[in-house]
């Protein structure tokens, strides 16, 4: 399980201001912890970005590379702040992402063709909604691959995102299924083995401080994991999280097994 | 996930003494402390039983039963022992259990057929053997249903263990993806949701003290979970693993969704 840490958030009061005041420091530090969690890559959660959004994503980008040589998520729905984050990538950049809404296919996925970025795919209907059910989404996986692939862009370059609704939506158990189902059924629906990811804080949202929400995490997150997900967003500071997720590894991993290593 | 507390085994030797002396009160008191501890189930692990295995047997059941009304589980290959726990039994009793070895198709499958009791039948080759991947345990699922039915016995009351070998095993992760593909494709191999059950404690068996052992143990819980596993037989005083196992039936159980019934 590739751990993808979703802790780097514009909404972050701290790292708002640093990034309004072009303060490395506060941001290496924080890049720096993520990475000794345990994150394999680092996602930066820049929201919509809308003043100087090219100018501070591009800053975000080089201070992340300054912390670490992890791979770095682009998550905005920016055009224009996912261009300057391409632009200013030195490690490998993924672009988080694009769905079949109308201006994410015309103004997103061409910049995965163009910059030869891996790019992840939603499995949300042309509305932005999230499909009731698996038989939903794995229809939208196909219509999203055909765009994706008439773009000009390699299989390999796709990740799909499955789209995890929190538990606490009236059909949230259903949801969660549908999300299992979905995962498990991609390889044969689309006649490859794409790779994906789940959000895994998205399934407690809104559960404020409950103590058992970790627990949902670590089972879901190796519920997917037993039917084939590849990576996972997270908290990364969530530690009991990283260890399941080093179990998951290590169960289904091709190294050979070893106690020590988890 | 329906949890069976492993934890009664006569080889711990404080169960062992009590058993030899008839002294109920011990055992009373630890079945108590497995059904507080999250126990849906009691595995009365009676191993061979050589000398007064039937007294012994029906003891154990008398005094399980005197603790609780839980449901429990006969785990001996001792067929008479098996019948003196079924002749006690007032709570739902299963036998654990059968497989295709000749001795127990000849001697503890008609026991099922003889008491209308639930059984579980591994998936291991006719020596005994753990089959090397899904392939051939899905071989002796099929072979197993037919001696099952033709013993008269309905397909509601067949249980399928497929058999968790330990991890450290030279092919242990194999064979843990092997017994997790197996759960996933029993539904459309033998053409009904046949119930299952997986005996966690084998696979991190080995493993001393290792204090990652229980991240394991969660994780492949939640991975069999999510591909349809019934019951899991488990150390019931591992308390996150209790919790992981909530969270697996809070995220695909049909009861509404609370975080505080977790």
């Amino acid at each position: 399980m590739i751990l993808i840490a979703d802790n780097l958030q514009i909404t972050n009061p701290a790292i708002s201001a640093a990034v309004d005041d072009m303060l490395a420091d506060p941001i290496l530090k924080l890049v720096r912890q993520y990475s000794a969690a345990g994150a394999d890559m680092i996602d930066i959660n820049a929201g919509p970005l809308t003043k100087h959004a090219e100018k501070k994503m591009a800053f975000l980008v080089e201070t992340v590379q300054a912390a670490c040589s992890l791979p770095i998520v682009l998550d905005t729905a920016n055009p224009h702040a996912i261009e300057a984050g391409l632009q200013a990538g030195k490690n490998k950049i993924i672009i988080n992402g694009f769905s079949l809404e109308s201006h994410k296919l015309k103004y997103i996925l061409p910049l995965a063709a163009r910059y030869h970025s891996d790019i992840i795919g939603y499995l949300l209907n042309p509305d932005g909604h999230v499909p009731p059910d698996a038989s939903g989404r794995l229809t939208v996986a196909i219509e999203l691959l055909g765009k994706f692939q008439n773009s000009g862009l390699e299989k390999r370059q796709l990740i799909i995102d499955p789209i995890v609704a929190p538990l606490l939506w009236q059909d949230g158990q259903h949801q969660a299924k549908a999300v299992l189902e979905t995962i498990r059924s991609l390889p044969d629906v689309l006649g490859f083995k794409v790779r994906t990811v789940a959000g895994l804080s998205n399934l407690t949202s809104g559960a404020g401080g409950q103590p058992n929400r970790r627990f949902l995490e670590q089972a879901y997150m190796a519920m997917l994991g037993g039917n084939g997900l590849d990576m996972a967003l997270l908290n990364i500071f969530n530690a009991q999280s990283v260890k399941v997720a080093r179990a998951i590894t290590a169960l289904t991993g091709g190294k050979p097994f070893a106690y020590d290593e988890l």
